[in-house]
């Protein structure tokens, strides 16, 4: 267990109503991180006892596992020392397709997936994702039905624009301008796989080798690996309870050409502060003195609870250089790939054919199911639901950190957004916190990732919506008790 | 209209069902070739009663949009001498968050989308694409509906593996290998938005700047440009009546450190030669030998009307460095953007990582639905009821070739495919045949793009697909007519 970066039950995900038997699901999933060098020949892997603990199964199961491993020679037992991945592996097993391949290609095993699949019997404090137990699923349903019930059904089964449904675009546009503040024209919207996609693609479309950009520290990861990966020389700026420092972010704008800065002023990620005003004129005020792009990235835009929803940055008139992100996974369901970018009309434009060899096109089926409930009004339903149920739930996490926490903590409560940031008084690793915690049925992120140099922050993002209060009441009161 | 590299007709796609006025639409389509810089400043455009004719709208609705664009400033009139882009055109009035950006960013516009989305009043020959009309839509409702009424279906909506779903990954290895002679595993294969993301992480999984890679010529734009746009040096090899030369291949090999080789070898693009076994055989040895990746991307796989449909290259047992693409786009729909991947296990563990900081996972709905559809036979009923249509589209387009273009044109009937590749007996430019046909109600493509260099080849590749025999006769009778 000691060599395993990360839990068995975040490795090993179940999925008790798959066709596959669990056994093979639990060997398959060893297999894979024997592929991906995680679990290295000679690792001693847990005994069969221990990991159907773990994992929640019956222990006759892993032992089928384990079993099945050792026929196929991914793993071998040294009599009572117990079961190991075996010094050589059978290459040759792993696939018929993968027998002896000679090519080379690029190692990617440095980007790192963010959101675990957990078993749903854990009490998981997620990033900050909306509960998909609330998610419209009748209204959806709903949706879809008629999309295909339109005389006109087949015409979308053809090719679409790759800026995606211009129906959806022209409600998204309604939207932003009503509810944002900003004038965005449905010409300048291109619709996106999530916001994920969104970011990809203004990344790659910005970004030539070598560039600098400049993102918040503590920050998010998969920016961060976005922007790698296209060849950004990454330059992190400190955050602190007024959101980004700005005059950190001068001082570099004098000796470095800034390319663009990468921001979540609405609710930070992780640390959930809501950048104040002056700092948000001040970046604006940089951008153009210096000419640097700013990436807005408002991924949950909808739930403010303190005060109104923050306008974004890109409402504002001076705020010439923004490429605004944002998405309605979060406000739906994460399945809800829907994201969005717009920014300046060139920009946009060239963002979109860069699209086009990406995967061409969206989900124009989705993309019209998604438009339908924002034309009816589901959509702005569903957020209000959505919106009482997790602003409740916020009093409650509140509620419980004092209680349990409140001596061995410090944390402000957050104007907004779906987590806590909580900082512990005394030192600890969180990864370390985190395996502890699995055994006791919780699961929470360890958070040294959000510095970038792997270095601790001594404090957890807790996820706190898609838990009820009874859930949130148990998981704070076993993170209390392991710290 | 002599500026306009491509028609009205493509440029302007008008949906009358569209929220949004018609006359809106044909504005907005101008102004985006003007961002695009399609259309420079001081460009006459065509009077409004051309205009009118070729989109096939009322002279007043063209009128309405000039109207608004010069109120606008983005066209101006000299009396009498007609509409033209106005030589200063209103940055500020593009979009508001256009104003006066001055960051700087990628210029993308050398990436261009093969299908033009063409009105459906046209009788048009794609490049080998399905019947929508044929698209089993009730099928499709029927299975989205299933999808939704699981009583797990909330489980879905969270985050899924970056893979794809597992029950269609499981279903498409039963598939491969019950129909297509290969021995996936579905822990091997890569669900992706359509065979051209899969295209798109495969290129960016395997190159490194600089790298070379051959590809057939005449070949596939959108590879070429993913190739390019990876920072690959392609390097073409020619096609004859077997497939890709390749001797061609061999003698580069001995000069160059070839990275991968991009073919199509079941139903060649455009030419659709299927590549003869010895080809095939020589090919993988080479790739053996020299160490290079083979990409077979498979589109069509269904469509082999000749003989049974031959067995991929990468059934083949020798085939060691083969990744394979294919995609349930051409049998189900384009809009069903399924495409997938699969190749040695340490390859696709890699792809898979890029693929979750681009989209960070498929769409679960439709992949649900979709492995239903396999799952209960719908996918193969149809498959056969398609097959069906177009082996007797087929042999219409082949009488109506030789009856009205017999003696002007030279052709094989192609084993398979859902497209023809006539060569012309005498010079002409398929760039200008296809304009004047356009006039006439015929859209074909323009195929001096599939030679990379823009040299002309002297012929056209027409899918068949999608027409009736009453659409098909008119459409050869029409190019009959102009050539």
């Amino acid at each position: 267990m000691v060599q395993m970066l990360r839990p068995w039950k975040t490795i090993l995900t179940l999925d008790f109503g798959n066709k596959l038997a669990v056994y093979r699901q639990i060997a398959e999933g060893i297999i894979a991180e024997i592929r991906k060098g995680r679990l290295k020949p000679g690792t001693a892997l847990p005994g069969t006892r221990v990991l159907a603990e773990d994992i929640g199964v019956n222990r006759k199961t892993v032992v089928l596992a384990y079993d099945a491993l050792i026929a196929e020679g991914w793993l071998e037992t040294a009599d009572k020392k117990g079961t190991f991945v075996s010094a050589e592996l059978p290459k040759l097993k792993t696939t018929q397709t993968n027998a002896g391949s000679n090519f080379q290609f690029n190692n990617h095993s440095n980007i790192e997936t963010l959101q675990a699949r957990t078993p749903s019997s854990l009490i998981t404090f997620n990033d900050g994702l909306p509960d998909v137990r609330l998610a419209p699923m009748d209204e959806l349903a709903k949706a879809y039905k008629r999309i295909f019930q339109q005389k006109t059904r087949w015409r979308m089964m053809g090719y679409g624009h790759e800026q995606g449904d211009e129906r959806l675009r022209v409600a998204l546009a309604d939207m932003l301008s009503h509810k944002r503040g900003m004038t965005a024209n449905f010409a300048n919207i291109c619709i996106t796989r999530g916001s994920q996609m969104a970011l990809y693609l203004t990344v790659n479309t910005l970004i030539k080798t070598g560039d600098y950009v400049a993102m918040e520290c503590p920050g998010y990861l998969p920016a961060w690996q976005t922007f790698k990966n296209a060849g950004a020389q990454m330059i992190t700026v400190n955050v602190d309870e007024k959101g980004l420092v700005v005059d950190e972010l001068e001082q570099i704008c004098k000796v470095k050409r800034l390319k663009a800065v990468y921001v979540t002023p609405h609710h930070q990620f992780p640390t959930a502060v809501s950048m104040k005003v002056e700092r948000r004129l001040k970046l604006i005020e940089l951008s153009n003195r210096y000419g640097f792009a700013i990436i807005e990235d408002d991924y949950d835009h909808e739930y403010h609870f303190e005060t109104k929803s923050l306008l974004p940055l890109a409402s504002e008139v001076q705020a010439v250089n923004v490429i605004y992100i944002s998405s309605l996974s979060k406000l739906v369901a994460p399945a809800v790939r829907i994201g969005y970018v717009t920014g300046p009309a060139e920009f946009i434009s060239s963002l979109s054919q860069l699209r086009s060899i990406i995967d061409r096109q969206g989900d124009v089926i989705m993309e019209q199911a998604i438009a339908e409930l924002m034309e009816n009004g589901a959509i702005n339903r569903h957020a209000k639901r959505a919106y009482n149920v997790y602003k409740e739930r916020r009093e409650v996490m509140d509620q419980n950190l004092r209680r349990y926490l409140g001596d061995r903590i410090t944390y402000r409560k957050p104007e907004g957004g779906l987590a806590f940031w909580i900082k512990f008084n005394h030192e600890l690793s969180t990864e370390m916190l985190s395996s502890q915690l699995l055994k006791k049925g919780v699961s929470v992120m360890s958070t040294e990732r959000f510095s970038f140099d792997g270095k601790s922050l001594n404090a957890l993002r807790l996820g706190y919506a898609s838990l009820t209060a009874a859930e949130l009441e148990e998981g704070i009161r076993t993170i209390a008790s392991v710290i």
